[in-house]
């Protein structure tokens, strides 16, 4: 592989969208969209792929086994960023399934399956919800919502385009994506690879905490019921509990509001939303039980949870992640197996096809931003791993 | 004294402005507050006072020593309240005077100092700001600021009306207000009366958490600097902080503002508002330098403190509360000395002479609110109380 003609390629796409800031904005359907779509098919057929777009903007390459009964390996990540976003986060899959097919094309490799490279539409979050392309592939749209339509033709899209960029999910073997980290892990460990084993699922609570609003000065601290120090006590004990759970529990407000919100009066009541995340619903659904049993402790302020959101995790394939594993050990990479926090395409695609993920680091964690990085040595060790992941994956009947 | 007569009296006032709700609404200028002064005026004249009203709407009446050369002993509260309000908060003190006076010239009791009694306009919270009529009295309005004249101007005020409302004090022996308590303390504690010892100082500060804004997915619990739960754990530690100080130390955080205040983004930014109210500039002074080495410890997350607002305490006078207190041991009166937690007409008299008050208890600590209440045995003990004081400071050079 020609590591500097790939980075070329990479950064001739990651231009398109560039501020003066240095940071990166990619907008689906903006010009600077199309611009890159259109960069990434001349790449793709350059790379020998046999491309096209779908009525979604989803760009696909194909490489074809000589066997035409054969299934496909799709791999593939989004072209679209959010505003002043990074270089890498979703470009780098693409251009890593891209340079893994011309790899295997141009060396000649016999495939048993066809491979397919797609650069998906809309991603990041947007008007018509985040990973739009992919959704639109699976069939996961809302096509019959009235209102959901009437979003869609603000982007000059009808009902049929939606419908018609369903792809036949019977006929692909699975879903493979590289993708920058997003968080510091790999980074601050000084690994190469993330091997993921599943995109966490995602619980959000409003959390209320109930007090008695009272006045500041007259009202002396034994006599108080305070429902932001009740809902800061909860926080705390959150946080602790999260990092006691271990095994990637992760918790977070977001959000926080306190009412009446007068500088000389005690709080009567405290809002927040809480997330957690984790890649087993059964952990999810125990922390929130000992975070209720955390909450009642803190009497006399008493709280109420109401759910408003929840996502289910979505696991890695293990045969997928075991192939993973073994190349990393027999090319002594420093990997880890780890789940991902973010959500990706691969969230989608999992409804219909095992999925593969492959992390690489990202400096300090930063992404969604112009300061997003990532040592160009590592991209080449994610693409490799890719492109042999996909020869091991290409001998197996997946 | 008629205890029937007196409630009678307080409650003919009482009610006007009162709501449907059972809450009174009566404040300064308004048609209501007229027709309450009105009222009280007819009132005190009955009483036996002279009666004047100066330009911004302050009541008084006056009973005259027969020594023409005497001081005047001041005696008061306001007669307005806030948006439904309740009937004890201000106008107590008021009935307390006029029925001490009432008692003392139907009594014939040989007067050394002149008694006027004065039913201070404007008091709560206000455009003009609290305490408004007393301020005004005392020469402590900003009657030379444009700014200030056109707000005055708004309730039918001229400069000159600010500047003619201010009281001679060099003839003023001391000012004597009776207000309920506001606060818990007395009534849980069983008590009937509490010596005020001062009106608490009280200083704001912005409080401002800075930790670093991420991804609430990919970052790591053990790579957080979540600014929220920086300042969580300093609330709790301040609440604690507070309690552990005693001495009727109060520390509140009222506001609270987390930045950017997104569901799946950890809080880079916590903002909140802390007051911190007590008679004794120097406790202030050591809690704030406790909680800065308090904040010290919540590393990573840094902290930041901006002065908003310093009011200082008022002491009341020694000697007057020496007065109530043997008042209150030769009648077996179960007391307490206790600071005030609130602002009242009296910290604006403090600038000009000595202050004495007098609480009686709130039941369950309610005020500003419809359900304020206070047993009208304990409203009789707390005028008794007022009257014997006022005979006992009467015979003193004060």
């Amino acid at each position: 592989m020609d590591s500097d003609k790939i980075r070329e390629n990479f950064f001739g796409i990651a231009d398109i969208g560039r501020n003066e800031d240095g940071s990166i904005t990619r907008l689906l359907f903006s010009k600077e969209y199309e611009e890159a779509q259109n960069r990434t098919r001349t790449y793709m057929e350059e790379a020998g792929l046999t491309t096209a777009i779908d009525p979604v903007g989803n760009l696909h390459g194909v490489l074809r086994s000589e066997n035409p009964d054969a299934k496909t390996i799709l791999i593939g990540s989004h072209l679209d960023t959010v505003i002043q976003g990074g270089a890498y986060d979703g470009l780098l899959g693409i251009i890593a399934g891209v340079e893994a097919a011309r790899e295997l094309g141009e060396s000649g490799y016999k495939l048993n399956h066809h491979l397919e490279i797609i650069a998906f539409n809309g991603e990041e979050g947007n008007d018509l919800g985040g990973t739009f392309g992919s959704r639109c592939a699976m069939g996961l749209v809302p096509a019959e919502e009235e209102a959901y339509l009437k979003k869609a033709k603000a982007f000059g899209l009808t009902k049929d385009d939606l419908l018609h960029s369903k792809m036949d999910t019977k006929d692909k073997s699975c879903f493979l994506e590289l993708h920058i980290e997003q968080g510091n892990t790999l980074w601050q460990a000084g690994e190469e690879i993330g091997i993921v084993n599943g995109i966490v699922g995602l619980v959000r609570y409003k959390v209320t905490a109930w007090g008695q609003s009272n006045h500041a000065g007259t009202t002396r601290m034994e006599h108080r019921k305070d429902a932001m120090i009740g809902l800061a006590k909860l926080m705390v004990k959150t946080d602790q509990l999260a990092r006691d759970y271990g095994n990637h529990m992760a918790a977070t407000f977001g959000k926080v509001e306190v009412t009446p919100h007068a500088v000389a009066v005690i709080p009567g009541k405290a809002e927040a939303v809480l997330e957690i995340r984790n890649l087993d619903r059964e952990l999810l659904e125990r922390f929130f039980e000992d975070l209720k049993n955390l909450a009642q402790e803190l009497e006399p302020i008493s709280f109420t949870f109401e759910k408003l959101v929840e996502k289910t995790p979505q696991a890695c394939d293990k045969r997928i992640m075991e192939i993973m594993e073994t190349l990393c050990r027999e090319k002594h990479i420093p990997h880890r197996v780890m789940p991902s926090g973010a959500t990706h395409d691969s969230v989608a695609m999992a409804h219909n096809m095992p999925i593969g993920m492959i992390f690489v680091p990202s400096k300090d964690g930063i992404s969604h931003n112009g300061a997003e990085y990532t040592k160009w040595s590592q991209v080449m060790t994610g693409i490799r791993l890719l492109c042999e992941t996909v020869k091991t994956v290409d001998k197996l009947h997946i």
